[in-house]
């Protein structure tokens, strides 16, 4: 993709998660390019999210060396440079506060689906437990190892990280990350959890139609989002 | 009634239901044509359902071939083509996402009314449990042996079915379930639930004014639906 | 006060309960002329609360006759009646379906307040069992006797009946009851709830400011409801 | 800073509280002049926060006489009065009636912070127990004592008191404490909560980077602020 397409998406996809009430006042969102080695990625505190546009996105190297655009990189940019560095299949990286997914990183609960969509992150999502911002490069790595090869992490008392093979793919896991948690929290209310087991997860298969499923709530989302009227509270619909 | 009037019917329920926040990317709703058993049914996954007009209903039979528009059927249309083929009083069925509505098919508890207005679902609403979609005839035909003759089911982790004799009757009690199972959600934090038993629901005789009801309840709606602003998150009143 | 007056502000005490969320489809609101021995009342299930003007207010009798106004009278008039002929200072009752307030007429848990606000509710909110709609003038006689000297009735499964002296205070009281409820079922998520005892209720003395009180937050409401959009989801602040 | 100056200032963070649904209808927040010893004061009960403009902003002196402006101060001034006399470091103070924050003056549960960003509330909330508002100054006095050198207080069954360095720093932690306190309650559905202890809130450093984070948020409210519709549930984002 040239890098005019990257910025599009990037700031698109950042408007989407703002809309939805998941990103606010402190996450950001990445998109690498292999081929240069390039990160991505939206800015961070202090800027409108509801109203990014491509002007707005930063380019940096994986050492956080600003190699295009104006302004300061998100203080927790090891977060996308070091998931992405490692991972082959990290091509975009959400760090979110979205409210509800945020909530398995204060409770002592381990996060277990609870809806059928929730079963893409059946490998569960393991807690950073260090109560510090992941502002330094061994931090990061920590957090690379912690991963492995799961789908995301919850940060504790903070927040969560989202990995996908593109933008939609990072965009929709998120959404859905953050709609299974609320469920889960609001259902918990009425009684104990009936979760998904591994054998039940892979059953459902939700990883095998993810490319196609993230197209399509991309689609969907795009649509939303151009009419949205920029509201802070008036996003905040579900994938319902 | 013609086929324009069932469209122009189906699209403003589709939007009433997407103003509510029940239906989303994911939910369709559908009416059935006895005398030529045609079955039209709302888009599903990936379009805009607050802005779905009669030129985007698609019609087909009950074997799931289109018969009339453009586009794809929603998946999971043999939930519908099913129900409409085996009950003669399924003239109307929506398959929801609702918010509240689902924590049931999550939580290990039975459904019982709390609300007077909720008596309707007095025979109780039971769970489908295969954790999987409905995208095969024998797995609606599964769904409508475990309906039997109630108004709806629970669909494990996923969302909701509601049965009706009109599509105001459909959209009526789709409503009236969600804000029965918000209300028992939110009322089981103060403390142990009264729920009202076969005898009470019988004495109330909720089904007996479904008709009327549900004729008003779709007159206030359509007035509201006409003068909704379209966001995501401003629609979401219940019949509070 | 002439009628034109008493159809005004039911009028906006009608969208102003709208706007707040606890009126929706099914509530209504009264002033009773005591001189003519006439009830003002708003129109009831199926009309659009939000939009309401002096032109929908309803004009009848003790009886349930309507005496001015086209349409019908909401059918659950007997609250209404009963209590205006019963009670003295009872002049503006309001008929609610405030999602917060009902829950304590689902759980099994007794009003108690938990916020100083609240304490006007000192002496409790009793509980109407019976599960039937009062469409009755004999309903209502029970529903006179349940309630005594008190502000209110919860209605099981149902919703709330507030009764004040003036509509100002009614309007007050109705949202002070639903906040203190909403804060009482939210908090009741962090520990025991620590609830006002009598005394501690009356040394605040909520009710010798009420009017004082009432009247300011009319003129607030007013002001507020006046630039309202009159979207069905954008009304609803609480009086925090 | 010059009087203007501080008008606007004061004018805009009554506007962004407001918009973030933690004032509403009660609360109010000053801005001390030391060198002049004036109060500057948004006004109370009854305004509609959402328009206050730089006029609205009223002055007095620590006696609670007014010097400037026309209108009523809030009932409760003195807690501002005492706070700003006997503390060097309140510059300004916030009262609100925070929905979720208030939920620790209701439930029996000391506040914890749950959050990285709570840990600037690490030496904890502590609780005015007495059940009736600051009108008097030694009620003041009696609050100023409890706080000691604490970020704030909250108020039995009413509200919240919050202290900063500057107006920016009180809007801050004012959103902060009510984002902390939501969480808490919405993840204690889910499982035990997992606070952070004071050894862990110290190492993360909250307060050494506060006054750049206080003024970052403040730069992006303001511009959020400045795009709000102004309608009463439309701005009820929170930092997420």
């Amino acid at each position: 993709m040239d890098d005019d397409i990257l910025r599009e998406k990037l700031a698109t996809s950042t408007r989407i998660l703002a809309m939805q009430g998941v990103l606010g006042l402190f996450g950001h969102v990445s998109i690498f390019d292999r081929d240069t080695q390039r990160v991505f990625i939206s800015p961070g505190f202090g800027s409108d999210k509801a109203t990014t546009g491509a002007r707005d996105v930063l380019v940096c190297d994986l050492a956080g060396k600003i190699v295009d655009g104006k302004g300061r990189l998100p203080i927790e940019w090891p977060i996308h440079t070091t998931l992405h560095g490692a991972r082959a299949d990290a091509v975009s990286i959400a760090h979110l506060h979205s409210p509800y997914a945020t909530l398995y990183a204060i409770a002592k609960r381990e996060f277990r689906p609870v809806t059928l969509q929730g079963t893409l992150f059946a490998d569960g999502v393991p807690l950073y437990t260090q109560p510090q911002l992941i502002k330094e490069i061994p931090q990061g790595n920590r957090l690379v190892e912690l991963i492995g090869s799961k789908r995301g992490a919850l940060l504790r008392g903070h927040g969560v990280v989202v990995i996908g093979k593109s933008i939609e793919e990072t965009v929709y896991a998120s959404l859905i990350l953050e709609d299974d948690s609320r469920k889960a929290m609001q259902a918990a209310a009425l009684g104990e959890l009936n979760t998904f087991d591994p054998d039940e997860c892979r059953e459902f298969g939700a990883s095998d139609s993810l490319e196609r499923r993230a197209e399509r709530a991309w689609g969907y989302l795009q649509k939303v989002e151009a009419r949205w009227d920029r509201q802070p509270g008036t996003g905040q619909g579900f994938l319902a």
